[in-house]
């Protein structure tokens, strides 16, 4: 089947891009110094090619995730990067500790208490260094670190995301921020202690050179969106949201791709070429620009989002396309949910 | 079980709110006077309730609404409100009339064609009334018709939906246009014929007296998000994401509600009595009102939605609660993708 064929809309990665993508992060941190986050694209195919680029831990945002992955067999070192509460997912995780190594972090007496609860044996201290967000007061991290080992558990070390910084575009600006915050990260680490010091994303990755940061959460690397494509990295567009025309006239067109197939929190997707009107629930309007040929009634268009994460948690398969266009594989994004 | 006790994120709807918002627009267009557009909400659970308020047409964004439907035995007569031209979900359709009756939007000769080709029965001409979207012009709606009946198909009459108009706040303003965009649907109807003349939407259901609209393609007043509590009618909210409180200190809180549970392309959602700072994949922060206790780690929190049609198509399953926030039934959201 060609991309020509497909059901619309569809989710459309192309293999060789994924796996470039792959490759230059896996020469930039290799092994276990990335800690791919498989939030980004919620697929445990996707993951088995990290793991074959030589990743074996993941950063999971949710116990579903980390559960998805051991059930398809990805990784063996699976860090929940979010704080839960609730018994019965922490339970989840625990009945699955004889399979993998799960490391959950806690920020607080209240998620303390409910992993001791659940069972759970091995902990991070999550480190507020300056998003507004989870993470703990960094001087209150060796309290906490305490605490869990008073319980028996194994304290692995410090998480911290600076996620407040990615977009920062100022390169030096963005240099020092990040070690400002890494700062607070080490000195957390150094009353928490344990191996690992866990941060950082795509939009930060090249700047933890004389951090202690030792681990680097990417994970929209593999494959981009709009945004992160602002930033200037090697990295390509490597999946899209794949449209068909259904309706077309002398001033613009219609797709299938709407607001409910792209994640809109960073504004309209991008049509090359083209200009993007606006989204509705099923649809995109836009229009060629000067010089582009109008589109036809039945064309495909590739659709490039603005925010990869929430796209990809919207649909159930990734057709995984080659450079004809003829669709070599479909995986589920089997790792959506909570 | 209890809203406390489920895992969240969850939809939630009241069910007492939801029957009121059901009763009050049967009220004001009873029976085929609403064609109830599912797209809002994708559940057959609340499909059946609209049903028992009086109203068995129904209409659809997707074919899977429609087959959805039919497969929970909901409804008798089906508007597929879009163009669409695939073949094997138009043969689905198709293998579906002796089910139901479905009327297919058409608005060119290539979605006149994909029709035929799929052996559709009854068409409906997609008339542009303004929004810049599907819709043939109004000029050309009698001979596209005049094309479908040649090839031996039911006209059932014309449709055009004045989206753009939803959200007008001066309500004598809005009214004049509406009218203006309904003259242009009559126009197209003289030329087309048919007995159906389809329009509007939960922002402009109370306008069409004086028009020659005979049914309604209301959707979202059933459950209501911020967006659409803004133009002050009596539909009240009936549904909510709940979140649980994972983290929180002097300055701010968090919840495991976030971009991947809500649709954001309205803005961001609302919590009563608390100011939103931002969201995340997983995670809204936010801070209480002056006056407003703090939250505490694991209480539950009602988020309101800015847009609610992606927001349940986000989610698998709808949690009913009574007034004591009892569960009380869970409806799978089972008309979702494409």
């Amino acid at each position: 089947m060609n991309i020509n064929e497909l059901p619309t809309p569809a989710v459309v990665l192309d293999y060789d891009s994924l796996q470039k993508n792959i490759a230059t992060m896996a020469a930039i941190h290799p092994g276990r110094r990335l800690r791919p986050h498989v939030k980004a694209h919620k697929c445990s195919g996707i993951a088995a090619l990290q793991v074959a680029a030589g990743h074996n831990s993941f950063t999971c945002a949710t116990p579903r995730e980390i559960l998805g992955l051991i059930d398809a067999g990805v990784g063996s070192d699976f860090l929940l990067a979010n704080e839960v509460l609730d018994h019965s997912r922490l339970s989840a995780l625990a009945d699955a500790q004889n399979d993998a190594l799960i490391t959950v972090a806690i920020d607080s007496d209240a998620t303390l208490a409910a992993a001791v609860k659940a069972g759970i044996r091995s902990v991070i201290i999550d480190v507020n260094v300056g998003l507004p967000r989870c993470g703990i007061d960094p001087k209150s991290a060796g309290e906490l670190a305490d605490a869990a080992r008073s319980h028996g558990m194994d304290v692995r070390g410090v998480m911290g995301y600076e996620g407040h910084l990615m977009m920062v575009t100022d390169r030096d600006a963005k240099k020092q921020q990040v070690h400002d915050a890494m700062a607070l990260l080490a000195s957390a680490h150094s009353d928490v202690g344990g191996d690992i010091v866990s941060a950082g994303g795509t939009g930060t990755h090249d700047l933890f050179a004389g951090t202690t940061v030792n681990e680097v959460q990417a994970g929209s690397y593999v494959l981009m969106d709009t945004q992160y494509a602002q930033l200037g990295y090697s990295f390509v567009q490597a999946m899209w949201v794949i449209g068909t025309v259904i309706s077309t006239n002398e001033k613009w067109s219609v797709i299938d791709v709407g607001l409910k197939s792209l994640g809109m929190d960073h504004g309209n997707p991008s049509i090359k070429d083209h200009s993007v009107w606006f989204c509705s629930d099923e649809h995109i309007t836009f229009a060629a620009n000067e010089g582009t040929a109008k589109p036809i009634a039945g064309e495909r268009v590739f659709v490039t989002p603005a925010h990869i994460d929430p796209t990809m948690a919207m649909h159930e398969v990734a057709y995984v396309a080659n450079i004809y266009g003829d669709i070599v594989d479909e995986w589920p994004i089997d790792l959506r949910g909570w």
